[in-house]
């Protein structure tokens, strides 16, 4: 190993120290205190590091907060039961349950309530959203392969029906409303409102 | 006319005056400041009231912003041209011009902003878009009743469907982007997802 390449490791490991300390102080201060004590400079001070640092990798607080949301959902996937209603209702049902039994429900709504004032937050999410939509629409894609979902649908917007539903209710605080509305909304996805 | 009874008109004329101008300075102030610089605390000083006489009225500052969020569509419609996706289409299309071409949709994003950490306020519109799921399921129900709508679908949770689509463009920054998308997903919601 040569003296550059070591030194280029070093920091590099440095720098993903440093990565993790500030992620961890970000979550320790929403968890603790809320959008409302949240900020840049409060995550630098808990985390010993520069401001600039922090922006580096992250450009706003909207950015950041997203960063340590996706940390709160190691396993949450998309499912792929072969039953396009079934997998509708599952995945609806695992997010909500999702941010009721873990802090990313409080986490998101901290994003969401940046991201109305703070035009960078909001364009944070608004990127982040579009993957999640295309994320979920990939999935689809599956089911209109096989042929159970029709070949005229674009899946990005059928991922943002769903998606939004989940979102709706968590910003309204109507997570605790009963599963059977899930499983209804599903079918009514998946079915259409019309009769056939 | 009694004197007690004209006191009580004179009362009355004087508590509507004092809503008024309770309503006209929170729209200002909202308008103006955004929600950084709303309180209930600015209003009373701006439309000359007491706070006690605001919190009789509106118990949450969630409340109030709903109350001047009202005032901001006179004539916003659920369509009933008879035909099922062009009403779904009409009506995410109306939402969402008004939010762009009025005050409406920064006030609705306040509210939203707000909601996410003061409890009073996350009832106050949990509340509020419980009344607009049941005011857009109404319309659908004469879809129902021509036959167009199927039986089985809950209505209210349609209304739910159509609704969250249309914040979460709004929350998320989304405005813009072409009604062809629109069109989409009000032929998604009518036909459903699945091949028939």
């Amino acid at each position: 190993m040569t003296e550059t390449s070591r030194r280029t490791s070093i920091g590099a490991q440095r720098n993903l120290q440093s990565r993790d300390a500030i992620l961890d102080a970000a979550t320790a201060i929403i968890t603790e205190a809320g959008l409302a004590g949240f900020s840049i400079e409060a995550v630098a001070r808990r985390a010993r590091a520069g401001k600039p640092t922090i922006y580096r990798w992250w450009p706003s607080k909207g950015a950041l907060l997203l960063a340590i949301y996706e940390l709160q959902k190691p396993d949450l996937r998309m499912p792929d039961t072969g039953k396009l209603e079934e997998d509708i209702f599952l995945f609806l049902k695992g997010l909500i349950n999702h941010w009721r039994n873990s802090p990313a429900g409080a986490i998101y709504r901290s994003i969401v309530a940046e991201a109305q004032s703070n035009p960078d937050s909001a364009l944070a999410i608004g990127n982040y959203m579009t993957d999640r939509y295309e994320w979920i629409g990939a999935i689809l894609k599956h089911h209109q392969q096989r042929g159970d979902l029709a070949d005229w649908i674009d899946t990005d917007i059928a991922g943002e029906q769903i998606a939004s539903f989940a979102v709706a209710r968590l910003i309204m605080d109507r997570l605790e409303r009963p599963d059977e509305d899930l499983r209804q909304a599903a079918r009514q996805f998946a079915k259409g409102l019309r009769t056939q």
